[in-house]
């Protein structure tokens, strides 16, 4: 199994620095233990609301012009979703998006706002249907993570904590499918060899932590991992994927949903933030499980901020369910 | 009356560059109108959580050190008591934070938190009371706006809007006691010559305006500032900043309490920003006061994020009072 070099992630950074990803700043916690000081990494502030963008516009930004016509397809529960629609936008291509039913409201309404076409299946059916729209229009089909080009994207993540922080001793980063936490653990372990690269997820889809523990992959069911409310943390590691988390992330610990919930209560009212539960996973790991971190210097990646309304109000009103 | 120049500012910028302001991005709004791109400047997400630490720290810089010992006092509503907190701090100086009794109880315990000593008093008492403090301890008092230090450090936010977005159309900056708009109206103004600065209070607080269409200061009472939601908004400009305003601020315009509200919603779920009411008056602006805008590039500065956890669940969940 190839996995992508830290060369392959400054190439994205190149190749994404004008296509609209903010460079977002290290936001210093003052509310930390001061045993592990902690900066959060705030991709929520994104234009589409989430990491998605880095990796999408890196995939797009290779399309040759020949195939650039017959435009793109994606599947997604959401945020890669908005993040293709996006990106193809300013492109200048089509972009079909097939998204399972679940999905919150919120993204769905977000991804046709940025003149995407949205195909809503379920769940267990959505691969299926954007292979067979890529095969009946030519269309090049941007995968959420299983993907080179996708994971050294959200590798500049990495990048810029390394440039701001050097000394940098743990970053805490969510994972799905893996491609965000295998593109920063590339960049970090090239960048900061010192630093521990932690992956969080729920407690509820928590296959990779398992998987991760036995050395091998463990397959969850589709309904299983749809139960947590963090509704973009559903995914499950691919092979590409799994090969980097194995050999550059150091461990991947679990949250409750209980805990997610706090979390995101938390950075609205300590960090002015306002972050989805999937993005509030790597606070809810600082803040719950103190014993499985190192100390020193900590960088969460909040990786986005897209809930509906009624959620975050409800969640603002009784944290606990 | 000796108004302060960008030098002062390009000063400001220099000696608080270490001192714990985050260098906030410029966010673009994708939800913006075409005709007038909208960027948000997120001072929301100072450590503090407002715009507020950037004048603390260059008047607390300047203190001399024979003067340090002595500490210092404030008198605030709010952001401006846990910006000398927490700068004071930050400087090894004792501080000592005089707020009326009607701030909201998440301002109170973050300036204790940040090792200050707080003395709640009537609204009216508050500058009687630190001048007090001031004259029994020697200590030195650090205005909330009517000085040309804090207003220089405040200032420091139009020298990065300048240097993000050169050619900037117009800014919108909240006035309460015209610190930041008198700051950030003198960079703009020397580095974008051709952008408007406009000025945003609530109606209910609206005696800025009133007193920039009439040519001179127009007092309202106490009582009747302190109407607005937006805590953050209720002070009346000095003769030191009016004349800042007179001279660099191109108009006023005002909103409504619920178009304030509305904007706190869309702030939350458009630009997953938590903002307090007085941080989201120029996003209302932006959204409701077209006809007094001019078109084009625009940049609103969200100028705090303190609210209370409660206020906020109730703005998601009834935006309209």
């Amino acid at each position: 199994m190839n996995l992508i070099s830290v060369e392959d992630v400054h190439a994205a950074a190149e190749r994404i620095k004008d296509a609209a990803a903010v460079r977002t700043p290290l936001l210093r916690c003052d509310w930390a233990d001061p045993a592990r000081p902690l900066w959060l990494k705030p991709e929520n502030l994104q234009p589409i609301g989430a990491f998605k963008i880095r990796g999408a516009a890196n995939a797009i930004a290779r399309i040759p012009a020949s195939a650039r016509a017959n435009g793109v397809v994606a599947y997604s529960s959401g945020n890669h979703a908005q993040a293709v629609a996006y990106v193809a936008k300013r492109f200048g291509l089509r972009a079909t998006i097939v998204v399972p039913e679940n999905t919150p409201t919120t993204k769905i309404e977000a991804t046709r706002a940025h003149g995407a076409e949205v195909v809503v299946v379920p769940i267990t059916d959505r691969e299926i249907v954007a292979e067979r729209l890529v095969a009946e229009r030519g269309a090049t089909l941007i995968p959420p993570f299983d993907h080179p080009d996708v994971i050294a994207g959200q590798g500049t993540i990495g990048l810029e904590i390394a440039a701001d922080l050097p000394d940098v001793e743990a970053v805490l980063v969510p994972v799905s499918g893996g491609g965000l936490a295998s593109g920063v653990a590339t960049a970090i372990k090239a960048l900061c060899p010192k630093a521990a690269v932690i992956g969080v997820e729920p407690a509820l889809a928590g296959d990779a932590a398992e998987s991760l523990a036995a050395g091998h992959r463990v397959r969850w069911t589709d309904e299983d991992r749809a139960r947590t409310i963090a509704d973009g943390l559903r995914a499950a590691p691919s092979d590409l994927t799994f090969a980097h988390l194995r050999e550059r992330v150091d461990t991947i610990v679990t949250v409750s949903e209980e805990e997610i919930r706090a979390a995101v209560v938390t950075l609205a009212t300590r960090a002015r933030l306002v972050a989805e539960p999937s993005g509030a996973v790597t606070t809810a790991a600082y803040l719950n499980r103190t014993a499985d971190l190192p100390q020193g210097r900590t960088v969460a990646i909040v990786s986005g901020g897209n809930l509906d309304q009624s959620l975050l109000a409800e969640l603002l009103t009784h944290p606990t369910p």
